[in-house]
């Protein structure tokens, strides 16, 4: 058996039965459940602190001095928290050797666009006060969390603010319209995502009156000249495949170094069951090599 | 002035006088005279060797046991060799921590396909019987060695026999008949190559008869199942780009883990010029990231 049909069964096993209708909040508590019971990197721990909003800081050993990340969780701008993304993150920062902060920004549908976006602005200047300039700061995260991540870059530009070293983007979700391809012809391989609950998490998000389309909710149809070098991970299985192919196809074209990987077998944050997915602990490794890499320059 | 355009400029000063003829044995030389000034990886030698071809081997500390890699130099099938390349091959030999083998396998016109793809096929039988197992070589390439790289793993492929660890392809010639849109959208931009010349090169390797679009010649067209992990890098100013483009898209549709790097403002095989770029260091440094990634799975 293929560890990624592990995986697809543990999906399954855990998905609540059908027809089931969960809260927000019930939603949040399974992801945490999830995350928190994810183990963290030898010698890594992760403590409370205030950027302004809540949020947690990893550290551990061999951390490269004055270089942050900045890590945007993922799940769907309303549910999701640096509890269910715990182990994942602290993965990350031992692999890229730098310590790493994964704010609790404000989420749908209690708190619209733009106030994650608003709290994720906040947090960076919180970094700046504690001594990590911009520039020195690598801003990653996965699926909403790499939309959310793009959409900040795209605030700080238009600002004329100093921008990240680099953007570490996992399986982003950067078309909330869900104009790509992938909606349909990967719809039956994606055991995680349909385009129909992503609707619900859009329009939650959003709020009543916003628009799906705006550079802050899609920031791929943005003109993305300027930001700073980005690496896309991408499993070859999900429904967003095209936000990742589109985003790394137009951020060539306006001159941004991008790098693409499509992962053959793999599903949406794959990343996250780097305990099942040796695959995971690659894609976590390679991240970390390129993350260091863009830091050395 | 940009980096880049130092190399602009060097590449104009050091072309012929327009409407100057150069004999292959002429264009040979001057890649040649180019490569031998390079300055090698810092405690990096490189010594004859016989692969069943004239070849050169790279060695230096630090080398990962048991894995090699070897390195198909670029010049269109027609010209280049393990001298014209020695300087990079030997940085990306560092980088990657291995030992690297360059075969100076037979060139078109006067041998044409399949003479070099039989060549290659022969050193790899020959690293076999030095004790390097195929799933422990990388094999690499620039330009038309990164095609030569492509038709190698599918004759392997197609010959039911072990396949390299994986694939380094340096802005790949992939498309024999250039059907790529990058051939007319970068033409102006590119300043090393010109569709015209590479329909000289092209035909002067398929030989009288022989197909351009065959999967010998124009591997992009090929059904690349079962392919290794390959990374691609490309220069987005380089009137190439497409046939990267087109390869990473399609390796990625048929299950082939394909990373795919476009570097704003790179000309053709950028890497060469690792003297005068920081990009194409940097360059080599990511590649040789990935290839130990690669190797340690």
């Amino acid at each position: 058996m293929r560890e990624v049909d592990v995986v697809r069964d543990f999906l399954q096993q855990a998905a609540p039965p059908e027809g089931t209708v969960l809260s927000w909040e019930e939603r949040r508590m399974r992801m945490d459940v999830f995350g928190a019971a994810a183990p963290l990197a030898d010698g890594w721990a992760a403590a409370p602190v205030d950027l302004g909003c809540p949020a947690e800081h990893h550290t551990g050993p061999a951390m490269t001095p004055g270089t942050a990340m900045l890590y945007l969780h993922g799940g769907g701008y309303c549910v999701g928290s640096a509890v269910s993304h715990r182990g994942l993150i602290s993965q990350l920062a031992a692999a890229a050797a730098i310590e790493t902060f994964a704010p609790n920004y404000r989420l749908g549908p209690e708190h619209p666009l733009p106030a994650g976006i608003e709290d994720v602005l906040a947090a960076i200047e919180a970094l700046n006060a504690r001594g990590f300039a911009t520039n020195r700061i690598v801003l990653a995260g996965d699926s909403a969390g790499g939309g959310l991540a793009l959409a900040v870059s795209l605030r700080l530009r238009d600002a004329g603010k100093p921008l990240p070293a680099a953007l570490f983007l996992i399986s982003p979700w950067a078309d909330l319209t869900h104009s790509g391809k992938s909606h349909k012809f990967r719809a039956n391989a994606d055991p995680m995502l349909t385009t129909a609950d992503l609707e619900e998490y859009a329009k939650a998000y959003v709020g009543q009156g916003g628009s799906l389309a705006s550079q802050d909710a899609s920031p791929l149809f943005a003109d993305l000249t300027g930001l700073p070098p980005m690496l896309i991970q991408v499993g070859a299985d999900e429904i967003l495949l095209s936000d990742s192919e589109t985003l790394q196809s137009r951020a060539a074209d306006q001159g941004v170094m991008a790098a693409l990987e499509v992962w053959p077998g793999m599903i949406h944050v794959w990343h996250i069951f780097y305990t099942m997915l040796s695959a995971g602990r690659e894609a976590i490794q390679d991240a970390g090599d390129w993350i260091k890499r863009r830091l050395a320059e």
